[in-house]
């Protein structure tokens, strides 16, 4: 392999083969090519992108530079979800108990991260008790007697990603979509599902600014999610304004458990109703209409909260936790937030609020600060809502009051209120779904 | 400075700042940017370029990087000759006694490096006892006698530019115009002259392949130089077959010394006319008809081959070499060349022709190799000679009998011999000089 070779080739458009890509992958992972003949690589095909043949090779490469899951040991039809990453994202807690209660199997694996809130593993240990770190064993017994279990990460998949992933963040060579969805997939195949749902968020709080280039990115998405034999959906939908009204760890908790209690005239249902419908038609093939009269069965009979409790209960946390909020991590002080005039709510721009919640002590800046599980935001008023000078457009909570009065000033800056009527943007761009080939 | 943010504005295609990139350079020879980070932005600047402004911050930054070479203390019009690098191109040893012998001053810094053959500075040590080792106070006083010296590198010029150099040639992020042009004018521009004359060379062995190519680097060259108030003038001549007839370290004395004896009719000789012409239309503003004039009386003359003469004296070397080239180191064992067949030469290519000189032993692969100054080649047949089946097309000098052996059949395969009468490609595809500013 001669790496020059082929960062020229792929500077000057050509395609590299599946045996260059699978060696510069290991080469790099072993750390015998150096960084700077990566980035140089790297950089060359963002501006010449990659086509399917080489997309489909980059993923098997970091797969395989690996261990994978293979998940044997739990029966029935085993499904998988991954969002690009949104504010006020508690998706996956409604989601998860929904298909176990209609029978489909969820072990999903998280992780922690950098955020406007912590990762989904954060939001679960502010319920009491509750721990993340299971055994395979437990991982199990779990998911095939309750249908889902949500842990860290148990095998060291994809070091090859890990390891691009840092260079990348470092040598602004992240916008790629063929260098994106290689990441994203790789980490998803290396844990043997039956089927996979990836949610692409557009918009102000999402890495994908427009709805084209989220489809794109779908598109790549489920062709290399097909190629590898798995049933694959991709969701393109909205991160204008926050996706859930709570941002924070405990908040979600909550924004999650009024959901299954039959709070789902939200965005966040929506979203939630569209990912589980395609994962239940893979498995039933039964028609829309159907699977969505069946969701909302399952959250009316409580059957979906039910699960969620014992769920909780499975990895130790406390399951009164659904009756009793109060047992969840409080900030020490919380103050709301008047809108400055009248009028109608028209933009609540997601990533600029997620950042308030993050600062208020909801999210990281760098790994090793320590997350307020308390902390964040609850939005009173939504895009669209008719809001009288005054009255409270958002609760924010903190420990410190100082910070949580210049958030007050922010939230109230970063709110647009107009004059006129306002219609929310549409939550659900399109979906994509291809069959396995 | 933020060098992410750098690095993303110039993918999107955005102009740096003088400020930015005067404090990229700076940090990235002092280590505090890394490897990685330079080159996905020099593999940006490959995919984007740099407009003017940019090119002239980056040249200006290269040169503060080190020192610079005033020159003070030699006398009259100081000129100085770059050759972007071709194959047999000797015209350095031409020029200079040339330029001497009409009043200018050569105080020529050259370097040694990679090629077909060693660099201007190894082929003058081919001369017996003439060293380039030079004292500033010497090379002062050379100038000023005899209106020329060549010697080494006095002074730590340019070591930003050494250090991108080294990293431009691991990540295939050479071939960038205003990288190219930086890279040439800082070290040129690093010695203090006042008119500078460039060498573009396109065709076969060359960088440049394409005339187009090659005038824009010219003009971006000649831009630059006149920007930072120097004359500057540019050449666009032919690699398609190498430069001089001889290609080998001493053998390309022998060719300079043919050239300054009168063998004038030749592609080497009408490109060291054609660059005088500028210099000398610099200084004196005479029409071009009269310095040509001027240029063949100085070697009908002898008054130029008498300048080579007491350059050589002046440093060490033996003046009777003019008349004995058996002083000069020679190799082992000559070969003839036969041609496999009769007709006319249609194309000896400069590149590979070059490597076979190499191979003799006539240039370095690695810098630790060590030269055979008497090896390389001398062509009996340039493209659009007649020649006949079995007559020599040219003479290999090497130590190796078989590598000599190996040589002859390459060279037989490399050279094209056409039934058709062939005419050679012109030897000067344009000149560009822009009034200094």
């Amino acid at each position: 392999m001669n790496v020059l070779h082929m960062i020229n080739r792929k500077k000057h458009g050509q395609a590299l083969t599946e045996e260059e890509i699978s060696s510069v992958v290991m080469g790099y992972t072993l750390g015998e090519i150096p960084d700077y003949q990566m980035s140089a690589l790297l950089m060359a095909i963002y501006f010449q992108g990659m086509n399917e043949e080489e997309t489909l090779a980059l993923t098997r490469a970091m797969i395989h530079s690996g261990e994978e899951v293979t998940l044997e040991g739990i029966s029935g039809y085993k499904v998988d979800k991954h969002s690009t990453g949104g504010v006020g994202d508690s998706t996956t807690l409604v989601l998860g108990p929904i298909l176990a209660a209609m029978g489909l199997k969820l072990a999903k694996m998280s992780g922690r991260g950098l955020g406007h809130t912590g990762g989904t593993l954060d939001k679960l240990e502010s319920i009491p008790g509750l721990s993340v770190d299971l055994t395979v064993e437990e991982i199990i017994e779990g998911t095939n007697a309750i249908g889902m279990v949500v842990v860290g990460q148990t095998a060291d998949i994809t070091p090859a990603d890990k390891k691009m992933y840092a260079l990348r963040d470092t040598t602004e060579t992240v916008d790629s979509i063929p260098l994106i969805a290689s990441s994203i997939m790789s980490k998803k195949l290396a844990i043997h599902n039956d089927a996979l749902v990836l949610d692409v968020k557009v918009g102000d709080g999402a890495f994908m600014k427009d709805v084209a280039q989220g489809e794109e990115l779908a598109r790549t998405l489920v062709a290399i999610g097909s190629s590898f034999g798995r049933d694959t959906y991709a969701l393109i939908s909205s991160m204008e304004q926050p996706l859930g009204s709570r941002i924070g760890n405990s908040l979600e908790i909550i924004e999650a458990i009024e959901a299954l209690k039959g709070n789902t005239d939200t965005a966040l249902f929506q979203v939630v109703k569209t990912l589980a419908t395609l994962l239940v038609k893979g498995k039933t093939g039964e028609d829309e209409g159907t699977i969505e009269r069946r969701i909302h069965e399952v959250v009316a009979s409580g059957a979906a909260l039910k699960k969620f409790q014992e769920f909780v209960a499975f990895q130790g946390g406390s399951p009164q936790v659904v009756e009793d909020y109060s047992l969840l991590p409080q900030a020490a002080h919380s103050v709301e937030v008047p809108a400055l005039k009248g009028g109608h709510v028209a933009k609540i721009p997601a990533e600029a609020v997620g950042n308030i919640a993050r600062d208020l002590g909801a999210g990281r800046k760098t790994l090793d600060d320590e997350l307020n599980l308390g902390a964040g935001i609850h939005i009173l008023k939504r895009v669209g809502d008719a809001v009288a000078e005054g009255e409270a457009l958002a609760v924010l909570y903190g420990d410190d009051p100082q910070a949580l009065n210049t958030a007050v000033g922010e939230y109230q800056q970063l709110v647009e209120i107009s004059g006129a009527a306002v219609e929310a943007a549409p939550m659900i761009h399109g979906v994509i779904h291809e069959q396995s080939r």
